[in-house]
């Protein structure tokens, strides 16, 4: 028979996904100790309003708003940080680190900004912090990476890791909704924040890209040398035209190894339908690794929700707690602390094709104009789509011209059109959106 | 920094993923060490026969014939089983076992028969047994369920987990190619065996079922006791009359929790083109899990050749090494030899919808004969599909009659063919294949 351990928890911020892991750890205490072997006492739930947790059942014996008492019950051994954003965050989870805890989270914007700082702090108290549950819920993509494809050079990860933005492209190219009507409907269906602008704005997949590019290349990467565009300035017309040449749009975190560096950048982005990430839809994450010996892997799963979240805290605390984590932030060398720091490439050195948009006059020559530009910054077209005017319109009108390019480095892309957005025919900047083939293995 | 730590590796049967997994151990041996922590010296390749390590110019310095020299190796901490099959491979691993070294093996026939027996020796001589690589291949699905989704009561896992077997049914479904073309292509790109029986017939995909649902669930499972049925009587005509019906063809291994037991099978089935394992082409693998707290998972990836099984052998190898392995063995309640016997469902037990196609003569009122016996028996009929005899064909022909009907238990529908069966207008034995839909998660 297997030994039992004990072990007292501490779940800190109590808001949806605090809830669901108190109520995770209490309700599926049994099982989780049957599986487990180990016995996860929680013992105080610390917050400074208990409503949410009134409203879910949790037992008020277990709320606490006193930290000090916690930090300083010897009983306690892992404490769980809930509490979001990187403020309050980062000081309670130093406090606990060194206070002898170790220290488990989903909060991906602490781990991408202070993520180097509190692994030193871990370090130097000799106890660990772990965050599976920051990148994409309940996914195990984190130790995907550290674990089961360590033996493999990662050459590179393309991930879906942000459920708002999935949910609400998936309902412009479904149902043809607006970014603006999809976005509220995602807010009524309790998808998106009431301000959504991290997630809109591609910052919370970079923070999701930070840490994954860290454990995937065992890099420190710099959160604010990724370049980040997000969906909300995204048009339905874009969609649908893509849609047309056979794309689907998608909100990618992408990181390469390139000759010259990582290449890591978030942006909404155009694949083939026939791409392996393309049929990922609505609140789902998915993340694909390629490694030098495995080839292509993907994991997909929800990547939000309190329950799905709870599922990969749990998973770390029960690993903390078994001591494999420990174990491992102990003898691994691909935690971001004590890597080196990777060498990024600029948004200009990336390598893409692209879907251009430009709202034109229609009159005879306009397209050659456009042609002989970009052929001037060694750009190639693969593809146009020039739409009629609409019906009924008298005079001169603006229709919107699409071209697709071949594969080009984004600074020739960007000169070319800062030109041609200069020219009289041209009624609106020239949108730009990547396209992303399927990764070729290095098998 | 972390502290160096040196295991030597005995790599026992030199075919393709003992080549790969010798190639890998060497070739990427600072990057290994790099990202791990640890270096992994391997000193022999155990084999009778070394030209397919000749050919792929692995050193001669480590072959070795005599297999006593290695047990008694002090420096060998780490065995390799790669040899395949259930004899030889049983006696080694058994040997090496008692001889005190941990064994790595990517052997699902081994573990799926004799899983328990040898868990339980290692269990005794303090080592332990890895098997990631026994289960689809390259995909980190082992490690999935007793560390990524450990908190979670697993409720169902479907698996596309034979890569000859999808390849076949892809070039079935894509490029309309007979069972027995496809298989000879199969064979002629080296992605079937000379004797594909093991693979064709459903055998390899229960070995993974057996090995993945003692995990899953953490009771032991009983290989001879799930139904299996293979791809080697699948007719084309099926094939395209499913894809009319809006379903795409592939073998899946299933294990379901039902009320009364574990419901563990493995059938080619009809899944909707929108279900989420029916993009999975080729000679990829997915698994689909359903946990209580996560929900949806899946895993996908390369389910054979030598890299991608070898990347899942050296990390088994890496987390031996490191201790988390032993760990888990020593702590977790999920290892088949210390888990109660699985109460596993007969196939007439297993409810599922099916697709039915009967040969029958076309004559008026045969048809309402056959709905009769099935209602009769409470089958629901779904849909029916009527074809046109052949053109130009005279007097009494066979024409197809595809029925899909509404969940039903098999053992209900199984009585009614069989009636159906003897009627003087039935020209063929009924030809039945399960029709599964995605499965709801338990959120």
């Amino acid at each position: 028979m297997t030994e039992k351990k004990e072990f007292g928890i501490a779940i800190i911020g109590c808001g949806t996904v605090g809830g669901a892991t108190a109520a995770l750890l209490t309700e599926s205490a049994t099982l989780i100790s049957e599986r487990s072997g180990m016995t996860l006492t929680l013992k105080y739930i610390v917050d400074v309003d208990f409503t949410h947790a009134e409203e879910i059942g949790l037992s008020e014996s277990l709320f606490e708003k006193d930290l000090e008492k916690v930090l300083a019950d010897p009983d306690i051994h892992i404490a769980v940080e809930l509490i979001g954003g990187t403020t309050t965050a980062k000081t309670v989870t130093a406090r606990c680190l060194e206070a002898g805890k170790h220290v488990v989270t989903a909060n991906k914007a602490l781990i991408a900004h202070f993520g180097t700082e509190l692994l030193t702090i871990a370090r130097e108290n000799d106890v660990c912090l772990a965050f599976e549950a920051s990148c994409a819920g309940g996914i195990p993509i984190v130790r995907a990476l550290y674990d089961g494809l360590i033996a493999n050079r990662i050459d590179a990860l393309y991930g879906i890791v942000n459920g708002t933005c999935n949910y609400i492209l998936t309902a412009m190219t479904q149902n043809g909704q607006s970014y603006n009507d999809a976005l509220g409907e995602a807010q009524r269906d309790g998808l998106a924040e009431a301000d959504p602008t991290l997630d809109v704005s591609g910052m919370d997949s970079a923070h999701k890209l930070a840490i994954l590019g860290s454990l995937a290349f065992g890099r420190k990467v710099d959160l604010e040398a990724i370049p980040v565009s997000g969906i909300d300035t995204l048009a339905l017309q874009d969609v649908v035209f893509g849609r047309e040449l056979g794309y689907i749009i998608k909100l990618l975190a992408i990181a390469k190894r390139m000759e010259k560096g990582l290449s890591l950048i978030v942006r909404p982005a155009f694949i083939a339908l026939e791409h392996p990430l393309a049929w990922v839809s609505g609140p789902f994450n998915a993340v694909s690794v390629y490694g030098h010996a495995v080839g292509h892997t993907m994991y997909y799963g929800r990547g939000a929700g309190g329950s799905p979240t709870a599922s990969a805290v749990v998973s770390d605390i029960i690993s903390v707690a078994l001591g494999t984590i420990p174990l491992l932030f102990k003898t691994l060398n691909v935690w971001p602390e004590e890597s080196k720091p990777a060498v990024q490439l600029s948004s200009m050195d990336i390598h893409s094709r692209y879907y251009i948009r430009l709202m034109v006059e229609d009159k005879p020559g306009v397209f050659a104009k456009f042609a002989s530009v970009l052929g001037s910054h060694g750009i190639s077209i693969s593809s146009v789509l020039q739409k009629e005017p609409a019906e009924g319109s008298t005079g001169p009108v603006a229709v919107p011209v699409v071209i697709t390019t071949h594969e080009v480095p984004e600074g020739d892309l960007v000169s070319a059109l800062q030109e041609i957005n200069t020219f009289p025919e041209v009624k609106e900047p020239a949108v730009c959106i990547n396209i992303i083939d399927e990764h070729e293995e290095n098998l």
